[in-house]
């Protein structure tokens, strides 16, 4: 008999991606059909018409031809003819070979490099090790191999935020622990409260689960919330109370648009607090940020506070897969190595990346006071990251993804229900990115102002 | 307290990956130390001065930077630049975006193009789905989500064969299944037999283990074996008479060596059966064959015989990541979508294709012969792959764990040993590939010779 449903574990049959549920499964066989669908599901700058980096893309480009670099005619910026050499002298092979598993050497220096630049300052040095840093296809990966390390036995419990980014809850249900949710308080611009993490742990205790560690996204998804160094600060106390580990979700540190605020890393306070006793796991993607090269699947793992057996056994699982995918690890590279002042590509680099954070600024307001502007929904601040996170009031006995499925049917509009992110029970949202294109966003408000008008 | 090492599972600590093990971490410090090292542990052509394929790359660096297609100046081929147009055109919005969570469907399509037309021979019409296929960061990853599906339990336990590579046995172990070994039979050029299956799964089954599938690879890896076509509708029929799924690994299927004979794929068997009651995993990536591509990390997974719900679960489980790396998928788009003969790029591309294929036939040959001369050595033909498992005659309670590490230390040659991929008992082996230019093989060889003779 063939492979069955009923074959398979509990584990992955529990398992929910909402992300890529349902409601976009649909979405594709309507656009199949023939529809015309506005994605805001995924936070895919490139499929909403960002464009890439010039130089990124010329540096790239002359990596998998280096006969490219040889001929006169090719119209290359001198920097990024020479970036690439240097690439491919300290690839050694180039992009076809395997590197080693935890990604190339000299790539994982610059990251190290790039972490203690970022994060000193306020009188912090910061340190780095660059044998701490592993290369992962995309930052999912690297969270995914965390969770592989943390989940050891079946009553083992991961905090996550409620709401979350659902790659924590479908792989901790994969790799067979469990959730412990912690609330985020929406009405305070979903802020990050000690009493709300305490009441967690205690509820996960007395039904048996044993909390191991703590997920902190940040800037956050899908809230658009940034945190501040004491929240930070109160959490790493936290963590050390009791015996966490912390997963610091930091993917979109350069999407900030709160007016004077800066985002602060994990590993910046935990320096500054001189703390070594906390185990620290942080994570970067090429994909968000102004690069959003999200089909190159490139990111980093950096550990913290972790003993050199841990660290060999991390090394260890990440063998078996190889390495990450080497145009993965270069566009790594290039992002913690961009062009500096003095090069021929700094203002070209300069300018295009200014024109995306200013329009991913701009998005994020238009975006934010267009869904004030309905009646029936609330959203708030977009401080950060790439989506909003309404709060909606639904006619009696509808769920919000009864909402998002009507809405795609009705008007083309892909978004993702709350409850595949988690709420406070009586509360419904949807998530959708900030990405579209200003004309796109101004219909995609329309669209639901007039949808949430008329729904029952 | 920091994360210790007694924190994480059994399940982690006892995963055990040979190729990237204690000796390559060895060389690694050698290397770093000043000493040159031949690294013969690993499938990785382009680090041992394989050239990538032109069209290939000149295909991807184009799609990378679209610009270059707009030069007047450029030295691309023209079906080279009509691919890339093509490839963006299909992909919609380059290789920056995230793909649907199966891979690009204008790849999948060219997949099943290809399976139907490898297979369709000997009177059998082949058939194939792309729905059924799964784009993957290298075969590795679609082997992992395979087993992620199949190991449900404790007592599941998955046939591999004796020696294996030892993805299989880290996989398994790390996700808290079962091996259930059975023996390939050396002196007949280590071909399956019936029994030695019927052995493993009785074997198992006294011990409380429930097979769940059968791991077949197909040419060897590390064996150099290549299997006839009544061999594989052998094991069909024994899959099908202990409810067996099959989990074949093709990966070396452009890669044989044997006068005369031709790679037969599980699937074309399967057709030409009639068997639908059998569900078929069958492995494919670039990084082998003639194109090397290790660091691109590109794969398919081609799934048979399965129901739709299970199709389901598979693309849940693959959407949690998102998608296989784009420049992966587009190589993995090319190796099935090559150029054709009436093609400008056509000459150079069979020239480079050929060039690599009848090289890599001679070092096999020049390998096997060396090695056999050899006294103490024994060393199967090597029919297919790009390995050499020789039998090995050791000093009196010395391992081949012992022997490598020596080897590596004396004469910088670094390979496997062949506990990393089971052996009979009272066995000793080594892997080592056929991939070093054949200046270095004869080098390989005499240092094997000298260290064999004075080793004590």
């Amino acid at each position: 008999m063939p492979l069955q449903k009923s074959d398979l574990s509990d584990a992955v049959i529990n398992t929910y991606y909402a992300v890529r549920g349902p409601i976009v499964a649909r979405a594709q066989q309507l656009e199949n059909s023939g529809k015309e669908i506005i994605y805001c599901n995924i936070g895919n700058p490139q499929a909403l018409k960002q464009k890439p980096l010039t130089f990124v893309r010329n540096t790239l480009a002359a990596c998998e031809q280096p006969e490219l670099l040889k001929s006169p005619n090719i119209d290359l910026m001198e920097d990024a003819k020479e970036k690439a050499h240097y690439i491919l002298e300290q690839s050694k092979h180039g992009l076809g070979a395997y590197s080693e598993s935890k990604g190339l050497r000299f790539v994982r220096k610059a990251i190290a490099d790039f972490i203690i630049s970022r994060d000193s300052f306020n009188g912090v040095e910061q340190n780095a090790d660059f044998e701490n840093i592993y290369l992962t296809d995309g930052a999912s990966k690297g969270v995914q191999a965390a969770l592989t390390l943390l989940i050891a036995k079946k009553n083992d419990g991961i905090l996550i935020p409620i709401p979350q980014y659902p790659l924590y809850s479908a792989t901790i249900t994969l790799y067979g622990g469990q959730q412990i949710g912690y609330y985020l308080d929406e009405e305070s611009g979903w802020s990050l409260d000690e009493q709300m993490l305490e009441d967690a742990i205690q509820q996960a205790l007395a039904k048996g689960i044993h909390a191991r560690a703590i997920v902190v996204i940040n800037p956050g998804n899908p809230t658009g919330g940034v945190l501040t160094e004491n929240n930070i600060r109160m959490v790493i106390h936290f963590a050390k109370r009791h015996n966490l580990t912390i997963l610091a979700d930091e993917v979109y540190q350069e999407n900030i648009y709160k007016p004077g605020a800066r985002f602060i890393s994990f590993a910046h306070v935990m320096t500054s607090m001189k703390e070594k006793k906390v185990s620290l796991f942080s994570f970067h993607s090429v994909s968000k940020g102004f690069f959003g090269e999200c089909g190159h699947r490139g990111g980093y793992m950096e550990v913290r506070n972790v003993p050199p057996e841990v660290i060999d056994q991390i090394t260890k699982l990440q063998s078996i897969s190889l390495c990450a995918n080497l145009p993965g690890q270069i566009l790594a590279y290039l992002m913690v190595s961009p062009p500096k002042p003095q090069d021929p590509s700094f203002q070209q680099f300069a300018d295009e990346r200014s024109a995306i954070l200013t329009e991913l600024a701009k998005r994020a307001k238009m975006l934010e006071e267009g869904l004030n502007s309905i009646s029936g929904y609330h959203c708030q601040p977009i401080y950060g990251a790439m989506y909003a996170f309404p709060s909606i009031t639904l006619p009696p006995g509808k769920s919000d993804d009864d909402y998002c499925m009507a809405l795609l049917e009705q008007t083309g509009v892909c978004v993702v229900a709350g409850s595949g992110f988690g709420q406070k029970p009586g509360t419904a949202h949807f998530r959708t990115t900030i990405l579209p294109p200003t004309e796109q966003i101004e219909k995609v408000i329309d669209a639901l102002e007039r949808f949430h008008r008329t729904w029952k």
